[in-house]
C-alpha cells in the first residue's frame, strides 16, 4: 500500500536516518552526514533543513576545519518533546515523564489495584500524567508518545493484554485506543517484565549483546535481551519461565493449573503460604522480604531455598540462550542477597563450563524504577526511529 | 581505525546496498533505485557500473515505461562464484558446492572420524572440495567463501571448536587459516546444529521470525533461529539443551560430568546403552533407529518415552523463548514419528496455553541435508552482506 511518500516506500535514507546519524555522534556536520551516507550535499541540507524546522536538530556552534570557515556542528534536541510512561503492577504503580534523551523530568508511584479493571484504573492513570505534564511545565501537544507496562502477556503491534491472569477485565483491551482520546501521539504496550530488561540493560548493561532480566515478586517472570532488543516470542509470551516444571516439586499446585511450576515453588506468594503454614504469619512477598530482613532463620532458609530452584531453572535457560548477565530483580531480590546467593550456587552448579565462562549474577541495580526507565527507551526508541522520524518531518500523521 | 573508503567508515549506501536492493527485487532499475535510496542518478550509476563490472548483476533487459525509452531492468547474477561448504559429523559429513543463490550443484556424502584430529580431517575435506570444483566446471578463484559446521561449541568470530567433547585435537584449532592457505576467501565456522536450523529455517519455515531446531542423535543440542538469524548467546553456547536437567533421573551419569542431563536419559547413545542393558544388542543410534523400524516394541517404547523426556525440557524452552515452531531433526527422529508423538505431548501438557496457541512441532524435512543447506545461506548472506560486497567492489581484500 502507499503510504505516502515517506515510510516503507521512501528513501533508505530520509530525514530519520540523518537524525539517528547525529544522535548517534557517528556524524554531525552537514559534510560529514554527506561523506557518511553517499548523499549529494543538497540532498543532505534539505534533510537538516527539515529537521531544524521540526526543532529535532539545532546547530549547536562551529567546528574548526581546515582552511575554510568553521563547519557548524549539529546536535539532537533533546527537548524537543516528551514521553509518558506507566509501569503498572498489581497493586503498586509508577509513572514517569521524561525527555527525548531519557532523562526523567518527573515521577510518581502509588497503590492502585489493577482489578479495578481498565477504565477506572486508566482514569487515574491519564490524570495522573496531566499532573506530571504540569510539574514539568510541558504540554499535551509536546506528547511524542507513551509507553505502558502491565503485569501479564501483551499481544505486543496491537497493544492489547490477552489472557492476563490477575488482570480481569483487561483481556483484548485496547490501551492505545484508550489513550488516543487524549493524545494524538503512538502507544506503545508490552509486558512489565520486558521493560524492566530494557530498562535495566539500557541503564547498566548496554554493552552487553544478551542479557536476562528476572523478576521474583509474587510471581516469577522474565525478560529477554537478545542482540539489544527485546525477544517477545511468536506470541509475545517469551521470558515466562514462572511456569517451567522445577524437579521433586509435584505437590505445588500453581495457579496456571499445572503441578511443581517454578512460581508455585519459589514466588513470593508461594513463600508466604509455606510460612503461615508453619505459623509464621506472611500475607505477601513484602512481609517474607520483612521477615528475612528481622534475621528469621525460617525465611532465610527459605529465600535461599527458593533461590537454588530458581537457579535450576535458570541453569537450564543459561545452557539454552547462554546470556552475558543475569539481573535478578523484584521484591524477594531486595531480601539482602539470600535469593541471590542460591541463584549462583545452583547456575554455577548445572550449566555448562563454556555458558558460564564470564556470566555476570547480579541485583537489579534500578530496582522498581527498571519500568518506567525501560518504557521511555522503548517509546523514544519507536518515536525516533528513521521511518517515525520520515513521517513526522512530511507532516504524515495518518500513517502512524 | 580508518579502514579504507569501504568498510566500516564507508558511505551507508554503498554498492553492496544496490545489490541488495536488487536483490531483494525492491529496486531493479537504475530509476527506481534512486527512488528507494535518495541517492543522485549519478551516484546510483556508479554503484551499477561497478557492480555490473565486478560481475554481480547483468542488465536482464527492459521495462516498458511511459513515456520513454524502456529503463534497463537489474538481476542479481548468482552464477558470480561458488561457495563450498562441509557439515562435519562426529564419523559421518557431507560436502557441497553451491552458487549464491544457494543451489546445490554438487554433493558427497561420506563416512571419517572426526577423532583423528583437525589436519588428516581437514585435508580430506580439502581434497573432496577440489573434487567438487572440477564436478562443478568451477575454478578455485570463484570459491566467494567456505562454511563448515562442527559437532561442537565454535568461538563463531575466530572459527574455532571451543572445548569441543566429542572432537579430540580440535580445541583452539583455527579452521578459517587452514583453508586460507588454497581460498582467498572469508571462512565461517559454526556448530553444526545452528547450520541445520538455519537450513531448515530458509528452506521451509522462511516467514517465521522464531524457529527452534532440534536434533536428536547420538546427543541432543538445538540451534535457535530469533529474528530470522542465528542467536549464538555470549559465548557461542547458545542452543546446547542436552545438558539441561531432567526430572526423575538422577541416575543418569551423564559425560559433561553431571546427573540426570536430557542427552544422558534421551540422547541415542542413551538408548542404546539401555537397551543393550536389556539383552537387546544396540551398538548406537542408528541400530536403535533399525530397531524401531522392524516394530521391536521395547525400541518403540523407549523412544516414546525419550520424546516425552525431550518434551518436558522443550517445554520450558517453549515457555522460555515461543518459537512459531520446533523442527525436530537427526537420526532418532527418523525412527517414524514416535519421537514426536511423545515430544507432543509433553509439550503441550506443559507449556503455556498461549505460547503454544500456533505452535507447530514437525520433523526436518531436508534430513541429513539440512546442514550443507544451511551453511551455504550462512557464507552467502555474509559475502554478500553490504559492507563484504562494498569491500570487494573496491578491491579492498586487505580490510577483510
Amino acid at each position: 500500500m502507499a503510504a505516502g511518500a515517506a515510510g516503507r516506500n521512501g528513501p533508505l535514507l530520509g530525514a530519520g536516518s540523518v537524525l539517528r546519524l547525529i544522535r548517534d555522534g557517528e556524524a554531525t556536520t552537514r559534510a560529514a552526514l554527506a561523506r557518511r551516507t553517499g548523499l549529494a550535499r543538497s540532498t543532505v541540507a534539505q534533510r537538516v533543513d527539515a529537521l531544524l524546522a521540526h526543532e529535532l536538530v539545532y546547530e549547536a556552534g562551529g567546528e574548526a576545519s581546515t582552511g575554510g570557515r568553521p563547519a557548524t556542528v549539529l546536535a539532537f534536541n533533546h527537548r524537543a518533546g516528551v514521553v509518558l510512561v506507566a509501569d503498572l503492577g498489581a497493586t503498586h504503580s509508577r509513572l514517569a515523564i521524561s525527555d527525548l534523551a531519557g532523562t526523567p523530568l518527573a515521577e510518581v508511584a502509588f497503590d492502585m489495584d489493577i482489578a479495578d479493571g481498565p477504565e477506572p484504573v486508566l482514569a487515574n492513570i491519564g490524570e495522573r500524567f496531566e499532573a506530571l505534564l504540569e510539574e514539568a511545565g510541558r504540554s499535551a501537544s509536546e506528547v511524542r508518545g507513551i509507553g505502558v507496562g502491565v503485569p501479564g502477556p501483551v499481544d505486543f503491534p496491537a497493544g492489547r493484554p490477552v489472557n492476563p491472569p490477575i488482570m480481569p477485565g483487561w483481556d483484548g483491551f485496547s490501551i492505545p485506543q484508550w489513550f488516543g482520546r487524549t493524545y494524538d501521539a503512538p502507544v506503545l504496550v508490552d509486558n512489565d517484565v520486558n521493560i524492566m530488561a530494557l530498562g535495566e540493560h539500557w541503564a547498566h548493561w548496554r554493552e552487553l549483546d544478551h542479557l536476562l532480566y528476572v523478576k521474583v515478586g509474587t510471581g516469577i517472570g522474565s525478560g529477554i535481551v537478545s542482540g539489544r532488543g527485546i525477544h517477545r516470542g511468536a506470541h509475545g509470551a517469551a521470558g515466562d519461565i514462572g511456569h517451567i516444571r522445577v524437579s521433586d516439586h509435584d505437590d505445588a499446585i500453581c495457579r496456571c493449573g499445572n503441578l511443581g511450576c517454578l512460581e508455585a515453588v519459589a514466588g513470593g506468594r508461594a513463600l508466604a503460604l509455606r510460612l503461615s503454614a508453619a505459623g509464621i504469619e506472611a500475607a505477601g512477598s513484602r512481609e517474607v522480604v520483612e521477615l528475612v530482613r528481622a534475621g528469621r532463620p525460617e525465611a532465610i532458609l527459605m529465600v535461599r531455598e527458593a533461590g537454588r530452584v530458581l537457579g535450576d531453572v535458570l541453569a537450564g535457560c543459561v545452557n539454552f540462550f547462554n546470556p552475558a548477565a543475569i539481573v535478578v530483580g523484584g521484591d524477594i531480590a531486595e531480601a539482602q542477597d539470600h535469593l541471590l546467593a542460591g541463584v549462583r550456587e545452583a547456575v554455577f552448579q548445572r550449566s555448562l563450563p563454556l555458558a558460564t565462562r564470564d556470566l555476570t549474577i547480579a541485583n537489579s541495580r534500578l530496582g522498581d524504577r527498571a519500568g518506567v526507565v525501560g518504557a521511555a527507551i522503548m517509546v523514544i526508541d519507536h518515536v525516533l526511529s528513521p521511518e517515525a522520524v520520515d513521517r513526522a518531518v512530511q507532516g504524515d500523521a495518518t500513517a502512524a
